[in-house]
C-alpha cells in the first residue's frame, strides 16, 4: 500500500484527471520500474543469460520510462495534457514491448512471468490515462 | 501491493540479506520517491509557496536518492555490501532531512504530514538494512 | 566533452542508427536534464518565484524525460525502433513545452534563457533521431 | 561542452561551494551515468557476456547513483552539506567499485577501459567536493 492516494487527496488543486485512473497508473509505473529492475537483475543470474539479452535490455528501458512517467503523472500543478500524452504513450509502448519479451520466457523463468504481469498491468493503466487525455 | 516480493522470491540466487528487511526498504524507497515528487508539486500549488522553498528542494533530493537506492537494493546479483552501505546511508540522510522539514509544515499542509510519515518510514527501513550490512 | 562517442565507437555491434545524429541526441539529453534541474532550482531562489511555478514544473518533467531518453538511446544492443520512437517523441515534446515556458522568462532570468537554449537544442536532436527512425 | 557552468553562473544565490570543483563533479556525474549505461549495454553484446555479469551490475548501480548525485549537486537553493556529503560519498564508492571491475576487463574490452576512466574521473571529482564539505 503506497501513500500516493493520500498525498493526491491533499493536493491544493486536486487531481487534474479522474483520480482513480491516475493513481492506478502512478502506482503501476513505480511498481513496474521496480519489477523490471529486479527482472533484469534476475536474468543476469540465470544460466541461460545469453538467451536473456533482449529481455534485460527491454527491462532496463521499461524501468527508465516508467520512472519518468510515474514522476510526470505525480505532478498536478500546471498539468499539461499535451506533454503528458506522449509521455504516457512512450510508457505504454515500453511496457508492451517488455511484456511481450518477458512472456516468451514466462514458462521457464517465474520472474519473467511476474514481470510480464506487472508490465501488462502498467500498460493497461496507461491506456486508461490516455483515454482521459484524448483530444 | 507491489510485486517486489514475488520477483525477489523467484530470483535464482535469492535475497542476499534477510528478505523481509530488504523488501521493506525497497518498497519504502519507491513509495517515498513518489510521495516526495507529489509533495514538492503540492508545495508549488500552495499560497505560501515562498515559505516552502526548502521543503521543495529537499523533496526533490529525497526523490532522486530514493530512486537510486530502490534500484540498487533491487539487484541481488553480485551484491556488494561495500557499495550498498553508503548508498543506504545517503538515503537514510535524505529521508531524515526531508522528514524534518516536512514535519515543520505538517500542521498546515496535510501533504507534508503524509510525506514526512513516508520519509520516516523509509528512514527506518534504511536503519534496518544498515544493521544487516554492518561491518 | 563527454565520453559518449568513445564508448559508442567501441560497442561490439556499433551504432544502430547514424552515430553522429545519435550522439548529438544522447549528449543533448543529459545536458538538458542537468540544465532543467539547475533552472528549476534557480527559479526557486528568485524573488518572483510565484510567477515561475509553471517553469519549475515543466523543468522537472523535462529532466525526468530527458534522463530516460538519454539512457534508452545509449543502448545499442537489441535496439527496438518501435520503442525508441515514442520515447524520443515524448522527449521532443517535453523539451519544446519547457523551452516555450523558459523563453517567456528569458528576458529577466538569464538561467531561463540558457535553459531554453538547451531545451531547443535537445528538441532539434530529437527531430534528427526521429527522421532516422521514421516508418 | 555542457551548459552547467552557464546556468550556475546565473543562479540568484550563486554556487554554494567553489564553483569549479562543483561543476567538475556535476559534469562528471552525468558523463559517468551515460558511460556506465553504455558500457553495461556493450557488455550485453559481448561474446563473453557470462564473464561480464558483475561489470553489468556495477555499471547499472553507478548510473543510478551518479544521476542522483548530479541532480542533488545541481541544486544550490537551500543547499544542505549534511545531505550532500553522504550522497557524494555514495557516488565516490559507486564509481570506485565500478572502476575496479571495469579495469579488470580493460585489456580486452575497450569500452570498459573508457568507462573505467570516466568512473575514475568522477571518483576524483567526488573527492574534491568532499574536501569542501568536510566537517
Amino acid at each position: 500500500m503506497t501513500h500516493a492516494k493520500q498525498i493526491l487527496e491533499t493536493h491544493p488543486t486536486g487531481s487534474v484527471i479522474e483520480a482513480e485512473v491516475l493513481l492506478a497508473c502512478i502506482d503501476a509505473c513505480f511498481d513496474c520500474a521496480q519489477s523490471c529492475t529486479a527482472c533484469a537483475d534476475a536474468d543476469l543470474a540465470e544460466d541461460d543469460v545469453t538467451t536473456m539479452i533482449r529481455c534485460i535490455r527491454l527491462c532496463l528501458d521499461c524501468t527508465d520510462v516508467c520512472i519518468a512517467t510515474g514522476q510526470v503523472l505525480s505532478r498536478q500543478t500546471e498539468f499539461d495534457p499535451e506533454l503528458a500524452r506522449p509521455v504516457v504513450q512512450a510508457c505504454l509502448q515500453a511496457c508492451r514491448t517488455c511484456a511481450e519479451e518477458c512472456e516468451r520466457h514466462a514458462a521457464h523463468h517465474e520472474h519473467c512471468r511476474i514481470c510480464a504481469e506487472t508490465c501488462r498491468l502498467c500498460e493497461q493503466t496507461c491506456v486508461g490515462v490516455l483515454a482521459l487525455l484524448a483530444v
